[in-house]
């Protein structure tokens, strides 16, 4: 695993093969997405409420729901949101060659993405997908990851998705490591860590999915004295050190049990409203948004995908009306490298509170008249010597519409304070770590920059 | 902590004192339960669906819901359920006296209780009682547990009570340690961690909420070296050395993987259902009842209890129709004790499925014709020199009327396979610590039967 980590070149391919073949890929490809009325869309059926549902009743649907929370203080408000109760795959393949771990990952077409074609897992596949409801052809690889034995489960872990928009959805985040010769179907193609992590400090190259199931690995739990660290980087070094600190500026007792107080203090109730009757919110024939236009809006598509063969279907994407940012910042404290982590509250979450970057907010025009959330100034205006990484990254293609936040990890200057405000606390990538085994702790943001971590 | 752990008499109150205080105070008292109509039960209110209500809104009410779930087949079942969606503190103080970790235990009445009196914590709030919906009097020692610092707490988890009674419900275990004098209210008493477990070789004596707290404490991490250990019963001596067991038979790594695929594979859909209209069930004036008379019954009752001073209130209590038992299998496998751990799934549980004993299950003649959970019968016909812990424990008498069920944990004999069916697996006390630190992992059958190991 570090081996592949500290790996940027392989024998099936470079960095630079890699691009020209998502290059090639992407031009080869034509997507057209074209708006059409929720009644038009050809195997989906709403509701008298205006709600959207798959005609199976599987997948997903759009739902209306009513938000009660006194977090920071007692409020309310209502909103559409993705229902997708069902667990699906997330797997990566892995596989040694010349003694280096390979993953086996695909360049994958989704509706929604800005670019069409990016890097995502070898599988990629809801429960209504493996088992089939929409009568397609049986997933790819798919029997790897239903059969994989214990000893060959690298990574296993069930995390969240964007609480904001899905409704306490999470996926099966799984890597698996096969001895037997795999068949490498057209799309597909063996990278080390290293290039998929150097794929990462591009925009929109590597999906969502690829980055949440990466971001689980814990490098510390891999290490061996044996190990050439010769060529990690100075900040690879750091984090490494950062990795193998269980205990940081505060111990993990500590940190678990500030969690707990803020769960514990703070109420989320969700309860199902019709959706043509949610606040501040209209249903109209072919969009359902805010009537000041903020934060999203639910439309109905006609996808039209020219590949190798034609493909075309209809469903409901969810468009934002502003670009994010996520950012991270660090700092040194007694000489290891800590993250400055925020407990986020999001209507979807399973369980209130889930950990998220320093920074996660909409960006734009939001703020007009309104202060910004802690630390967001000091993120933007970052000198670009604090600037570790600076990337746009779509998210999930197959749900949201050009999405595309701005992902940064910014370290912090000596005059940075080490006091915080009350929900946020400085924690090592060692207790990071630990949060992502136990699940549903790591927000998706989070966990898609620590998958941007370079170590070389 | 371990000193603690070990004392069984203290300057404040030796084992027979505190049974006989017990006694004396459960003689003291005279609680009155009076089976009234659901319309007579004064601050409650009944919705037209026939769910119960306390008038506040807060508290908990009674409602109807229907679960549909795929495991171990596909099925669906409809039944009344507690919903208590605040989140409440079961919190313990303890304080050093002659260089011993103390507990102020109070000796609680609850109008559920078979006996009345048991020891309890030293607070035992829910929202709605700590900022007093009911307008009754502030509750004791809050302040210490919400304004406990830090570095005064002891353990901090949240952690679920009854999944096929309480829709999602948990609550805040704490343990604080003060420093400061502590006023010793009527009712309370300081003991020591070797009392509170040694009360619990007796029936009923000690209260689910003590038990949840205690069960919590991870003695490994209080082990120093410096520790006379002496006084360790050889039992002892292997539960502490299973506590220092990360790794066991399988690596948490295993663990982690094997409960991620259980809760992938399987749905847990649980939907709201008017309360009269759930199948096999009876709305009654006085009682809500299956028709086979199995499981559970809710009925209305007004409690009167007369101790100092007189008090009287309605509320809803939870009859059981069986005894239960919950029971623990342990082996030894290559010299450290391991568990047996069921994952199981239940319908208020948060996550699909929770840890619980090997035998989790009502007794009685409810097996008539369909076979009974594995080793539920390896368990009932254990050699008396396999029973290391055999009593009946009482469930939370605030919500459940004279609910008991038996705890054991029975030695496994050397022809115990090791093999187990998909559900099981075998793990050491530290693998069983670690996952009460993250939470809702651990059900309160497991948690109640690690809270009766006795070390001395």
């Amino acid at each position: 695993m570090i081996k592949s980590l500290l790996t940027l070149d392989n024998r099936h391919a470079s960095i630079e093969d890699i691009k020209a073949w998502l290059r090639d890929r992407n031009e080869r490809v034509d997507v057209r997405i074209d708006p059409i009325p929720f009644s038009a869309m050809k195997g989906w059926r709403m509701a008298p409420d205006h709600s959207l549902h798959h005609e199976t009743g599987k997948f997903f649907s759009i739902e209306g729901i009513r938000v009660k929370t006194d977090y920071p203080e007692p409020r309310m408000w209502e909103q559409p949101i993705i229902n997708q109760p069902e667990i699906g795959y997330l797997g990566i393949l892995a596989k040694e060659f010349d003694g280096v771990l390979h993953f086996l990952m695909q360049a994958k077409i989704e509706p929604g993405n800005v670019n069409n074609v990016q890097l995502s897992p070898t599988l990629q596949a809801t429960k209504s997908n493996y088992t089939r409801v929409h009568g397609g052809r049986f997933s790819a690889y798919l029997d790897f990851f239903h059969h994989a034995k214990s000893g060959q489960i690298i990574l296993d872990q069930l995390q969240s998705e964007q609480g904001a928009r899905f409704l306490r959805k999470r996926n099966r985040n799984m890597i698996v490591k096969v001895r037997e010769e795999v068949p490498v179907l057209e799309d597909f193609c063996w990278m080390t860590l290293g290039q998929i992590k150097e794929m990462m400090q591009y925009d929109n190259c590597v999906n969502m999915d690829t980055r949440t199931v990466i971001a689980g690995i814990d490098f510390a739990e891999h290490l061996s004295s044996s190990e050439d660290l010769s060529s990690l980087s100075d900040f690879g070094r750091d984090m490494m050190a950062s990795a193998a600190a269980q205990n940081g500026y505060k111990s993990m007792r500590e940190v678990l049990s500030w969690l707990t107080g803020l769960k514990a203090s703070y109420d989320l109730i969700i309860d199902r409203v019709p959706l043509n009757q949610i606040e501040e919110w209209e249903c109209r024939d072919d969009e359902i948004v805010r009537y000041d236009k903020k934060y999203f809006r639910v439309l109905g598509v006609r996808v039209h995908i020219e590949n190798r063969e034609v493909v075309s279907w209809c469903q409901p994407l969810v468009q934002p009306m502003q670009q994010g940012i996520c950012a991270f910042v660090i700092k040194k404290i007694d000489g290891i490298d800590h993250f400055l982590v925020q407990a986020k509250l999001e209507c979807g979450n399973r369980d209130v509170f889930e950990l998220a970057p320093t920074v996660q907010c909409l960006s734009g025009n939001i703020f007009n008249g309104v202060p910004k959330p802690p630390f967001t100034d000091y993120v933007l205006n970052a000198g670009s010597g604090q600037i570790i990484y600076d990337a746009l990254q779509s998210e999930e293609g197959g749900r949201f519409y050009h999405e595309q936040n701005r992902n940064m990890i910014v370290l912090a200057d000596d005059g940075f304070p080490l006091d915080l405000p009350p929900t946020y606390h400085w924690m090592t990538l060692g207790q990071i770590n630990e949060f992502m085994r136990y699940s549903n702790y790591m927000n998706i943001q989070a966990r898609s920059l620590i998958a941007a971590i370079k170590y070389v």
